[in-house]
């Protein structure tokens, strides 16, 4: 079987997420090629090597751009904050390499069309990996959605919820300067629901977005005084598709309780469907069948069910990890096929343009065009 | 134990509710007042006649201006369709009686303050019967929140839902007409969800709001062509609060296997509070406490519960009627105490402000002041 | 419409429950015959008086045996403790009253079979309040198993949990001395578990029970020392049925935070069905659909399922009570039509001969025949 | 740091489980040692080298007494069927390695006794594999319980559902031959109920059982007729434990819609807790706290619960097959500090006694002592 050679850029829970997907891959589905988990590149010398040897790869760099030129690299991972993807992303592509990039593709709209640009003249395949769109309940409403199970979509309800900054006096860490993050719940979480809006419904036409920040100054990490709080704290939005339905999506953290509570609810003409992250295994389904209906639990885990058959029999769940290894395996399947996976670098603009509708809304205080 | 006659005005969905609290409210509850179900008001002398006789009302009557003027009347109860709520409630505050109102007050803004300045002028008790402010699990997220149990409110986020009409053809029924019902969803049952924001959160400030009407055109009822549909079919409003809270508030009626789910969920620095009416003897609870947190199920049933002490052990469940029956129940202790209840009048013209705030708001595409 | 006079006897718990089915029944179902509510019976002038015009009774006494010999009475409805259930209803049947009972139709298999032997020999109509029966869930969970929706059934597991005494400091109530309840857990909870068990699978054949009572001795009520408890705290059997199918039934007051835990879940070849008193007009559903498949709440408040057309639109649920008024609107059915409703004493019987069996049994420490 | 070098026997599901526990452990956990995937053993010497490839192995090999006879195997870790774990666990023992059994211990009683001499003879460290002791819900239950949050425990209700042979043309597979298999859901999925009471409650005095066959003959698996089924398709038992508390365990595979449905409940005296493995990173938590009192269900992902540390952030859900990891992880610090990790052979000795005591009850249809 092929090798491909995979150098993965970062070192955090990304990277960390990312490298247990490149290792798992092959010891569960049948690949068509087989992925090397060649180098790690992040800042830190020591702390990188330290990376590596615990999460599987044979090398470590801090030399990133010395490893895009390594004639053996096929494919480039990018784990990295939001800033530095744009130049990671552009010197793969033009080295030839595959592009596989972690969301949001970037900080700016102008960084995202620039590397979509990059990829597209170089011709290289490219991903952007959105992964809850690879948690089987979610590949199965997508499925059902397109075999027409739950007729016209009329409404979308999105929410991500978390709760890990609500004490004032947690630390203005960097997710909260948008100098370094580019914005907060909005990109870090509201993208998620945004993501799986489009995958499930379509395109956006327009929104109408309120960006919101509670605690405006919070104490630095340092012990040094105090910082301000420069992004959204909670970002919301009503929204219209093309397709005529109709929205709302929303990101806070602010919301006690609510440890990982990515929700989304749709509305058919036939049917409903309904997901939430802390209970990823499960896809609630309402069909209008008379009096016996009922909104259903859905237990992910059938054969039959998308990327199921690979793991373990029915009842036995799986966990958030997965939803990347379900990515690479698809990327995987994609490169040996040479077709373009999705969601890609365009998807990444698509979603990009939506967020920067939302912001200018919240400013202009009208609902935008996307 | 002093009597009091009320004369109920509506013999329908509404009509029957109001009825049933008249009668039951004095079975479980020890009154300050005796209520006497005196007359029952409709359009049509049999179905009247035979609606009283059902209800356990003692007369039957289609002369509302007579029954107004009866001296022996002491409450008016209006149950009839929101265009006939002012003539009824201002003649009733002229002649000097207590007028209870069910939702909405009126159809429009300017009919509601006519209202309001009819019985402030004629200086009588009135309420606005907003019935799930007095489902035990309501009032009891109401003391929660009063306690200071979930800190400072950020954000409310209240959605009613239901799928009555989903159907394209499903006629054209009065509802569906704004020149009768005054409007869609938003009025019907995004009214509830902005009542317990109200309740809940406090007063909003401004909104940006959506309307859709996603079926154009109906059957007739009678067989006789098709009709237009010119209400709202799902109303969608992102809103602010008087507090700095922020939320979003919703109502369809094109969502299948919502039922009748009048939800809503509440985060606050302390903690998170969410009610689902289809569930209407449980509050979920969240209260930050360290890694043994989780949402918790308070079954509202218990003796030291609101309202519950009346009614049968923990543990028995109360139904849907008996909001009802807990609102006659406060109007009667107002009434012997000749304090103004809430919600009354009032409310009803904020309520409407806010419901027309949203109106001009899909209209100019804009954030709109309430 | 004829009219049909009822005395009812206890004026406590029970008494206020059958009170109001009476009084409610005829507001929304639509009856054969019209009950008058004309004497309620108890033991204390004083108070009997004042619960008859709380309750809405035409008439207080306290001489039972007087009231059963008036011509004028045609039902006779028994709400006192067990101890007293024999005498009254043997003295109505022998005056051609109507007898309906409140479970347990008494405390032992002997006076039992005495009242059964009574009301057959008098030829008199008589009925035995189960009310769960008609809670529309399970009153719909009967109508899909005879549709055969399940199959043949295999399982079936009842339980019934409450919390009220887990504090060894609550005192020696009646309920916890044998020579006034009878027994414990047993007789009072898991009998609920039992009847649904014959009214969902069928009878019973043998049984393996084990009673455990965990606090032996409490306070006494008035504070003058201390009393033995000699009934049962808990209750479990094991069960076998003439059909072939196992399962398990258990009663408990030991069980913090279940308040009114009367659940069960039936397994057939085909599907299952749960339910649960505290979420009482929900129905778990499960059928084998293939991929598609799960467990579905079926929310029991459609006119399409039973009783509920009489009530309120989809969605709106209804409370503990009115499972006494749909068993009052049934047995007024039956009396109409002159037929003998269910359960009827002989279910009572049936139902205390497995009692009596799940006693033989823990004490035998052998499986003993029903 | 030290390597260990592990020789896994079995190459199905379990087989994949345990390489996926060995291969993945270091990869989140530090560990003291470090584990190397040295052998796979199985019977068919093409299928052995495909799985060592494909789950990480170093080796293959269908020589099962070489490789416990090589002198660079440290741990032995046996997935095969329970008929042949007493061989190799023995042979094992005698060679000094560390012995790791997946559950059951053996199929018989006298199996696991001899294997638990031979251990303890040899003097080995040696541990069994009942896994979802380390689900951190359940591990987080046992710390609770032993915190004395929930007080003196009263009942546990175990059942393990699962669906897989309702359809009685479901072949005759050899788990349903008592001669390879020994019994049904008894030892396979009834012991982890039992092995949870243990684990929580503590050790049981004796049972009354009950075991089932619905379906007592079944297509052969080759088509050349059918075969008999010996063992029990369903497996009930009431239990009584040392410490007072009594209980049901219930294992069926006979429970449409239960997939995998491994659930407990247990109440105490001060609070109750719940699990359901479908659902395994939730524990349904009571405690008595007056009327904001609630079974809270809280979500098993913070940093300081059991295990979760080592994973994702709060709200990043765990799946199934770590709960091996984390018992592989624990295997390996009991090594390195030469401690006996519990379980250990002397639990499945004492789980099997148990097992026996219910098949014991059940033709005897009398309570035995364990």
């Amino acid at each position: 079987m092929a090798k491909l050679n995979v150098a993965l850029f970062g070192t955090q829970f990304m990277g960390r997420a990312h490298s247990n997907a490149w290792r798992q891959v092959g010891r569960f589905f049948d690949l068509p090629v087989e992925p090397v988990l060649k180098v790690l590149c992040g800042r830190n010398p020591e702390s990188t090597r330290a990376a590596a040897a615990k999460l599987g790869w044979e090398e470590a760099s801090t030399e990133w751009e010395a490893v895009i030129a390594r004639s053996d690299i096929d494919v480039v991972d990018i784990c990295t904050p939001g800033d530095s993807h744009e130049p990671i992303a552009i010197a793969a592509a033009e080295a030839g390499k595959v592009v596989f990039c972690e969301k949001p593709l970037a900080n700016t709209l102008a960084e995202s069309e620039r590397m979509r640009d990059a990829v597209e003249k170089a011709g290289v395949l490219h991903m952007l990996c959105h992964n809850y769109r690879r948690a089987p309940a979610v590949a199965l409403a997508r499925q059902m959605i397109e075999a027409g199970e739950i007729g016209t979509i009329r409404h979308f309800r999105g929410t991500y919820l978390q709760d890990w900054i609500v004490d004032p006096q947690f630390p203005r860490v960097w997710r909260l300067e948008k100098a370094r993050a580019g914005s907060g719940a909005l990109g870090d979480i509201a993208s998620h629901s945004l993501d799986l809006a489009r995958y499930l419904v379509g395109e956006l036409t327009e929104v109408s977005g309120l960006l919101e920040t509670f605690i405006a100054e919070r104490p630095l990490e340092d012990g040094s005084g105090s910082g301000v709080v420069d992004v959204d704290d909670a970002a919301l939005a009503l929204v219209r598709f093309e397709s005529g339905a109709i929205g709302s999506i929303e990101g806070s953290r602010f919301c006690p309780g609510r440890k990982n509570h990515n929700r989304f609810e749709i509305n058919g003409s036939l049917g409903s469907l309904a997901f939430d992250l802390e209970r990823m295994n499960e896809l609630e389904v309402y069909r209008e069948e008379g009096p016996g209906s009922g909104f259903r639990s859905v237990l992910a885990t059938d054969p039959a069910h998308p990327y199921v058959a690979a793991w373990w029999p029915p009842g036995h769940v799986l966990g958030y990890e997965h939803t990347f290894t379900h990515t690479v395996h698809d990327l995987l399947e994609a490169i040996d096929r040479q077709e373009l996976p999705t969601p890609n670098f365009e998807d990444g603009v698509r979603n990009q343009r939506v967020l920067e509708a939302i912001e200018r809304s919240s400013a202009s205080r009208s609902w935008e065009s996307v």
